[in-house]
């Protein structure tokens, strides 16, 4: 996979990019990043890339001509990457999404900035525009950073295990079981005694159990959307009682 | 506002936090962040901070002390900050509970990576789980970044007008409408008349009109949660009728 992101500030993307998993699988070259400097494509004698926005509208607005030569320059020759712009406006990202783009040879990512983009230039380029969640940010870089980390960790060869992520909270719909490592009792808090009878089907059960509860608990909403045994509702089904009595 | 970042990648966020409007707020004092490498924190030899999760899970677990001595050297002798634990768990941020983090006086963020932390030490110290979307990210770093990001912008003095986010996508509950800038046109396509026309009472009519339409096409559940005039049901109304017809 190639992922092109443009951006007013390369240097923030970058350092990240060669980091931890994001830049492991980047070394090994299962994906190549590149980050362009939208900057450099303005013609403007000042280097500005924005203006103020038409009617009396506070902030600035990035123009569409910096950004489009810049598309143009990074794709000339290449067949058409997907198109994504990082904004409020978008659907919101999820696993499901992430692994949909995980499967696509080409992305380019744009970042806004200031008080966004002129419209234009988005109806022109953009394919997609995605929102990693209902809350206002500064600009696109940080939001381009989650989609890269959270499509690139789907990638073969960029977890030890190929499956590694499928365990995982958001994969099974559920939330993840409370886990624990050495040692045995920490500040009088012991570990789970089932964890340590390597008893397997026991373990299985208890760990079900406990992800059932985490997310009746704590994300409710998420229990709608994933697939429940019938021992699930009746997990569940105890909770509710539990709760009622209170 | 007073910031503590707990975390083994403390260069990853150090980046970021100099940049930008969160680096600007940072240089003009209007809150203070450190981040603390929790690795500084281990009494063991190798300065190991993870273990093999009990029973036969794969991966890798953050341990209860080195987090826990961590917390309590930068917190002694200092109120108790919130502490909150960037995890799918959580519930998911937005702009509101963002809102509200940014009135209190001190955070404390823990940030978690492999395969997660040993579930005591959060029973110990932990007052909030915060998720910031469905989906899977490599650890706690990014989502403290966009975290700390939109709670600083919230702060005062961190925007040049202090009531310059209250107009952006997901404070009204509407998305924004779109925006022009120079040139007037650009590859055959106009700015919208409306707003070169100096009519304020118009201008401020079409922006409502593409604000609706915007929501209503791209995130329709947000119309739910916002408080809609006449007007606005009126121009749904037309737009569904639009789509019937289809």
């Amino acid at each position: 996979m190639n992922i092109d992101i443009a951006t007013l500030f390369p240097e923030m993307l970058e350092n990240y990019l060669s980091e931890s998993v994001v830049g492991r699988a980047r070394a090994k070259n299962i994906f190549t990043v590149t980050c362009h400097n939208i900057r450099d494509y303005t013609q403007d004698k000042h280097r500005r890339v924005d203006d103020t926005p038409y009617s009396e509208r506070q902030g600035m607005l990035m123009q569409c001509e910096p950004i489009y030569n810049c598309y143009k320059s990074v794709t000339e020759g290449k067949s058409k990457p997907h198109v994504i712009y990082m904004s409020p406006q978008g659907k919101t990202l999820n696993q499901k999404r992430a692994k949909e783009l995980s499967r696509l040879d080409s992305i380019f990512i744009l970042c806004g900035h200031y008080e966004g983009v002129d419209s234009r230039v988005i109806d022109e380029i953009v394919d997609e525009e995605i929102s990693v969640g209902d809350y206002v940010l500064t600009g696109g870089e940080l939001p381009a950073l989650v989609l890269v980390d959270c499509v690139v960790r789907m990638l073969e060869g960029t977890l030890s295990q190929a499956d590694c992520y499928e365990d995982e909270s958001h994969y099974n719909g559920l939330l993840e079981y409370p886990q624990y490592t050495r040692p045995e009792v920490w500040h009088d808090r012991e570990v789970p005694k089932v964890l340590l009878s390597g008893n397997h089907a026991e373990i299985a059960k208890w760990r079900r159990e406990e992800a059932v509860k985490a997310t009746y608990l704590k994300r409710p909403e998420l229990l709608e959307r994933s697939p429940l045994t019938e021992k699930d509702l009746a997990i569940i089904h105890k909770l509710e009682e539990k709760e009622n009595k209170k």
